[in-house]
């Protein structure tokens, strides 16, 4: 398979890796067949791999942190397709919208959220919360209450508002390592999830 | 197959078509499988129909006018998909993302061109292509002699530069029919190309 | 008179046209007295010109294929010159609202409407239609159900939408084509319906 | 004629206003023909309408100040036009458009300005002058000194840079005042300059 | 202290300068301690700074030219800071913003209204007030009834509208003089006001 | 002192908190003299209070992770500091431009920043950072290879570049969330460091 131009800064070895680091990678790969490239890509900074990833688990798996939210693993995935799609960045879109599939069991809505949210095939509610995490993505120096009433409008609290704003803004920065250091999906990302029966 | 909400405007029953429409219709049913929605869409006013289709074909088939040019089946497609995404037209970035795929034949150069061609594995060459057909979409009160002159560094001419604006041109109008009007992509051309063996 | 730099692309000599497009642009000739720049300069590559003007006389004088609109021929090129403005795109304004001030019958009116449609002596109904051009023209990912509703309220059926978004769309593609080959207007469109007499 | 919807705020009566003013509006309505909206629209408060004026002819009429400038009046109404172009101000579009057409004796080159001042048939001289221009205009926090070495490259000195900017300046505060307030052209001012003979 | 690069023109000697303009530059070091930059970048051009304060002063302190307004000092000086900070003028924001703080009374007023005034702690009828003013500053060809009647909300006139108009459009051309000039902040207005003793 | 409208959100009781959190801001307090609000806002979700520090620490203060930066504590807040004014984050610009001014001990280059950091008194070298910076928080789908080279130009890695992109998308995500949330900078840090005795 082709892949666009590799990532700027070189993957580490992963057996030179720290040990925590090295053991949630392999853990990974044999969940996910392969290795997402943001693990290697990010490694070659121990302590801030660490942050990034603790934080990517306390809001998109909360569970593990001992935290429940409204918000679906699928709800989760859609604001990070929509996000990474308004910054334009290739190596979110194409992971995430692969998630994105999967946990909505649906293998044409990351396309049509990644293209123009506004038409895709979602639910009202869902459109609500797309259309905050693109004002906290775009302009969050303008969100005021009316955006919030928008929200509770169709069940959110204001906690789950936290929840949307924390992923958008989390995937925000993602999205601008991504582009700026190169990073390119791995090419199984693209079709997971597609192919109804395999992927679900 | 789930479908985002559907045209606003009601498709015309394919048998109460001009028989020229019609045949024409069923012609490409039976090469595609299908019906891309944007020959039943369209089809509602037959003389906007044929001048499209016409114009459509002068442009992506420039053989069936006796015409040559130096852009080739997947450059086309490319700038399609490039000038569709900055549009955020949802039908014709499905659309004619498949069609690059298939010309191409790459299974993931459409989403990358579609999220951000900068970072698309693709020639320098059709890198200066999209830059131009991006200029052309998004500032063509722009377009400058020196616009000209990177296509010329790649070996483009003149008339290839016509090519490459008035595909750009043709589809910028085309996005902005089928957004207004709500036409949705079948849900066929999601998958198109992206299996390398049963698509080519 | 004046004019500004010429055309990128030489215009083909009329006497080595198609028959029917050299028929048809002497036509025109002796109609308006001079031969409009666009015919010449699409004439270049014939079957575009053909499915061009079929396209847009099917949009202008849809009277020539058997439709009726309610748009009157003042409201379509109203359309065209605030489309062609907000594209900054010299040809079509200057042309265009050539013809915006015979039909309308108002010799100021072509100016205001390509300087600040906000401001122009137009109707309410007039202003919505822009309003909804400008959408299509600016923003057409996101066009929806209000934007129609607003061209309701004015009296304006779907159908009537679409004759305005066609419109729109149709002329932002000629915007882009003549903005990047550098067409520019004939001296003589620039004084045409100025003086209320001689233009009625 | 027709003129656009009027004013905001009304004129006041000509012949309760302080006697500089009065003098002066009847100078210029002598010498015009018609007395143009701007001056009765700001004499509701003289202070200010004092202050506008003064600085107005101190950047436009130089030589009333003991100022030279090698900048020719064409050159300074073209500035005006591009500006209020940039900035939608109907009023002043129209109105400087028309001593543009005056100043230069070119009955054409006030549209092309206004339209698009890339395309318009004017000197490299002024394309640059006008590009400054527009930095100023749009962008004047990033206005650098590579803006002025383009300038130098056509003769222009850092007190031209002086008189484009200041004129830039003014009339972007002239157009905001115009357009905030509703003020219209007088209908006079569509045609002046367009007449060749008439008109010089 | 430390100082950004100078202006690129150099200031007048002060003694070189007509009467008018020396008097009252010296008027002002008197009560201020220092004398604030604009006096003297713009005294090259003794006539333009002539206007420039009438203009100023005008708008500024209104009560000098026998006009009441309902905009107090405050008021007036957090257009100025919100409008330059919009234009991200350095010059205007920093001695502007020193005002603001003084008038107000109001220590961290000034660096609110710069960074965001939708978060500042002003009152509602400020926030109509700001909000008005940067339609005007940022969209004027866009201000419509509906701007008018939100400031009448806030029990302001039509009257007070223009206070507000003409005060953003004014400092509009300040910040883009300064801008372009290069002209910095004197490092004493830094500091203003942010000590409420010594300031008040 | 006057504080801008409240957080949304309200701050945990601070002996409620875990101990390792109530440990850190105790110490906190104790060095700073008051309690930092991002500190309380982000403490009613634990886990990703720990997260947001232990990625903050990582690119703020690498030393504790055992990493060297060629970038100063003044380049790094210099960083944040235009990143957040880019992103019109009222905490954020308040809070890192104090500690920009103490770690650069310039009483004024925090509000030059802020304003506009291309008028502000910085080495070529941090201009050349910020240059950088902005284009990953403003259009980081738009970095390419010159972007590098420019910072190579005065002597920056590409591990500086990752420095820089890191800082700017972590503030990048920060400012997101204060700014939807409505979190308000303490009224200390606006005076901190400009007073160069009382601050150093």
């Amino acid at each position: 398979m082709t892949t666009p131009r590799p990532s700027r800064y070189p993957f580490p070895d992963l057996n030179a890796l720290p040990e925590d680091l090295r053991s949630k990678i392999l853990e990974v790969q044999q969940k996910a067949g392969f290795i997402p490239n943001v693990f290697l890509a990010l490694a070659r900074r121990p302590a801030e791999w660490r942050a990034f990833f603790a934080y990517h688990d306390a809001l998109m798996m909360p569970e593990t942190v001992g935290r429940n939210s409204q918000l679906s693993k699928g709800d989760r995935e859609m604001i990070v397709t929509a996000t990474s799609a308004a910054n334009q960045c290739l190596y979110c879109v194409v992971a995430h919208g692969a998630l994105l599939r999967i946990y909505e069991k649906k293998p044409l809505v990351a396309d049509q959220v990644a293209i123009n949210h506004r038409k895709a095939d979602i639910s009202p509610r869902q459109r609500a919360m797309l259309d905050f995490a693109m004002k906290v993505c775009l302009a969050s120096h303008e969100v005021d209450d009316s955006d919030f009433t928008a929200l509770h409008a169709h069940g959110f609290t204001d906690e789950d508002a936290w929840d949307i704003a924390a992923i958008t803004a989390f995937f925000g920065m993602s999205n601008r390592l991504a582009s700026f250091s190169g990073m390119v999906p791995n090419p199984e990302f693209y079709l997971l999830g597609r192919l109804p029966k395999a992927s679900a």
